[in-house]
């Protein structure tokens, strides 16, 4: 039976000039988590949220989480909440983080980064608007609607909102490892708002994400830097063997030359083969989005099995060449190619840096130099993929349904979110990333926003899963 | 008829002392002319210096250059001197410069830069001793013993001293060119004392330097950088093509993969194929300045000729892409790769540049890539061979016999010093390039030294020459 939502809905609809007033306050705190100067705004932030939280009626806490790694600085709290504590009603923990990325108007803003400005076209700008404060206040909206409608809260709300998401989630992990048999210990699911729709029209949920083994290739010689008058022709240059070395990784056409790698890729079955046709995506969004028509395929479904389910080889630069504008005759003593490959189901991170390091060595050993390479990974991060056929998601996707009146797509992004892995090792459970607001939003850019239209419903769209999640039987 | 010498040696041996506190006093001032807030210091040094002219009965002046490319800062003058103008006598033109590079005692100086130190193994540590303070105080220290010797100067001395030599000698050229048939009118030979010896033991004249044809390859594609967790996989990337083209330019050992150019370069002739074995160079040495034993090849004739009479390809860095430490997650939207090809006779600039351009335009056609790729040269200087038998080098040979006892090595350069070929354009007149310091002395590294015997021998040396100069016959 489809719960009751419209009292719930229009109670949103009638507040949602109070839930701009409220995402306006969280905006003008610019909680800034890379700079050490801001870091009292970051602070002041959690403590705002969690009085919002307070006066909401939930147990809200500040958990301190140390110094910052190799610096003297207090680290943000992680705010964790709990609303109800009914045993007879499913628990959601859900995430979100209250801390921004770096926003100057000098850096080409249209308006004040840190004064939320409602355009009449509904975009809402301002740093934070839609990664992350609005979903994280689409909870708290969530509540308060109803308790002004005063309709039950259907499940028991578990919420931690971190202070460091833009700057490497420092302490995160600890702290989750540490509370998934305590106070993440009744969650049920796992409810995670900090994506985005694949487009601007069909809303989606998102099961998969792909992992980041990152590596180093380190060429050197001479004892220091040379000066190519003198000593080209006479030394065998690191350099040349490190652009010999990283011109054997991949194609143009993103082909790993990696023996290995390919055939560690799950095979495409024909249920997922059928997935991709009907997902809301076109090319040109894609030429928009990149500025340009350097694409490796002209269609969609290649496209999207690239970004989703296929490895992927970037080459990021080199450390220790000459890297400024105009000439520097320099010959190199040491460089560091830097190169990371996407990895997907059911690639291993072990078995994936054996691969590349027989590679890389086998390349150089025939370029016979005299010169000493060395490749080792400097981080690895695995891939995420949960089950869309989960309670959790059909939930969502029937409240995707009531709210927005299409079915979403049932999507995976080529990036990787790690603290959707830590959750779902930490608790056990299953992991939904239900996005708020759209692919245009600019979450890292200038001009962020959300549009007001994604915010409101967005907030009932929140509210609804929960309401299903009340009713969905168990998988 | 050998000179008589010995009377001038003598006076050189017993005002070294003196010699020495000149260099202490030039050393003492600080013109750094790389460092703008240090302009002062270097006009301070080019008044010193036209001071000192005068004083010893030169007529010295002091040349403005005008402003400073790109900036509003006045250049250092140029010091223009004589030294006599007898008809009946040769004249001489020398160059040098009296700015220095940049030296702070915080870089591992083992004394202060800035104070000239004897140390009493012979090395007077000061940042300028041997680049190029020594060397133009040595032609002051040569006219003043004469005078004190009584002894009659052999030769009419014109003196051309920049202050901008480590910073571009901005405005140089132009000068010269001005002056050729003015001011350096009567010069019947040019010598420029500013480079070193191959070794530490062996004098050496030097009659030949390599060019050098700078590049940029730049491939663009999207229309700004993009995060490789959403795009790899989707966009052909610029970096990718990149590290291809770099690749193919260039193997391990040296060999430049670019059809066109081995083919420009001289044959050997059998004379020359016969000089290389007599010059005082190890491969000891060599391993001792490279800091490993890192070369292309084992044994001194092959590496001197890849040194001094091959082309070398260099490739020194990537604009655009990653560059810092740690890791980035970036794919760069344009990067430009660098690279220089060293230059020898009898390659010619503008072919050597369509051959570059052809190859990597057919390497680039061949990736099959939808990005954008230009290649186009940044600056090109052309190389440099004079006549080792003009009586400018005879001249040059017989005072290092006398002075150091041994027959100097006739030596070629691997680097360029551009204004070397500007004197030999602008007046047509053989130049000479005279070195004092040896290859240990560091001219642009911490604890910059000069030895007091090759100080104290040079400056006889400088003034020998002048003596076997005025007696040589025409060629």
């Amino acid at each position: 039976m489809a719960p009751q939502l419209d009292g719930y809905f229009k109670q949103v609809d009638d507040m949602s000039d109070a839930f701009i007033e409220r995402l306006r306050q969280a905006i003008a705190i610019p909680s800034i988590s890379s700079e050490a100067a801001r870091r009292p705004d970051v602070v002041r932030m959690g403590h705002w949220l969690a009085d919002e939280l307070n006066k909401l009626g939930a147990q809200a806490e500040l958990r301190p989480l140390g110094k910052q790694q190799g610096t003297d600085l207090d680290l943000p709290p992680v705010v964790l909440a709990r609303y109800g504590s009914d045993k007879n009603k499913r628990t959601i923990l859900v995430y979100g983080h209250y801390d921004v990325q770096p926003a100057e108007k000098e850096d080409g803003w249209e308006t004040e980064p840190f004064e939320l400005t409602v355009k009449e076209d509904g975009r809402m700008l301002g740093r934070g608007s839609t990664d992350d404060k609005g979903p994280v206040l689409g909870w708290l909206n969530a509540i308060e609607a109803h308790k002004a409608a005063g309709i039950e809260f259907p499940v028991n709300l578990l919420m931690c909102f971190e202070g460091m998401e833009e700057y490497g989630s420092d302490g995160l992990d600890d702290l989750i490892n540490a509370e998934a048999k305590k106070y993440f210990a009744d969650a049920d699911a796992v409810c995670i708002s900090d994506n985005y729709w694949l487009g601007t029209e069909r809303p989606c949920l998102t099961y998969g994400l792909r992992g980041c083994n990152y590596y180093s290739v380190e060429v050197s010689g001479p004892g220091a830097d040379l000066h190519s008058g003198v000593f080209g022709g006479t030394a065998q240059e690191p350099m040349t063997d490190l652009v010999r070395i990283l011109g054997s990784l991949v194609d143009t056409d993103g082909k790993i030359q990696i023996p290995g790698i390919a055939e560690q890729v799950a095979p495409l079955t024909a249920e997922e083969d059928g997935l991709y046709d009907g997902i809301s995506f076109t090319m040109e969004t894609l030429y928009e989005s990149l500025g340009s028509k350097t694409t490796i395929f002209d269609d969609k479904k290649k496209t999207l099995m690239a970004r989703w389910r296929n490895p992927s080889l970037s080459i990021h630069g080199v450390e220790g060449a000459f890297s400024a504008p105009g000439a520097k005759t320099v010959i190199p003593a040491k460089v560091i190619g830097k190169f990371s490959i996407r990895t997907v189901p059911n690639m291993e991170i072990e078995k994936t840096n054996e691969c590349v390091a027989k590679y890389v060595e086998d390349v150089f050993k025939k370029l016979g130099s005299k010169n000493t390479m060395k490749v080792y990974p400097q981080h690895c991060g695995n891939w995420w993929v949960a089950s869309p056929k989960h309670w959790n998601f059909s939930a969502a996707a029937k409240a995707t349904e009531r709210v927005w009146g299409v079915q979403p797509d049932f999507t995976r992004e080529g990036g990787s979110i790690p603290v959707t892995l830590t959750f779902e090792q930490a608790t056990g459970k299953n992991v939904l990333l239900l996005p708020m607001g759209s692919s245009t939003d600019g979450a890292h850019s200038i001009n962020e926003k959300l549009d007001k239209r994604n915010y409101i419903e967005g907030i009932k769209l929140l509210g609804a899963y929960l309401h299903y999640v009340a009713e969905e039987p168990q998988n």
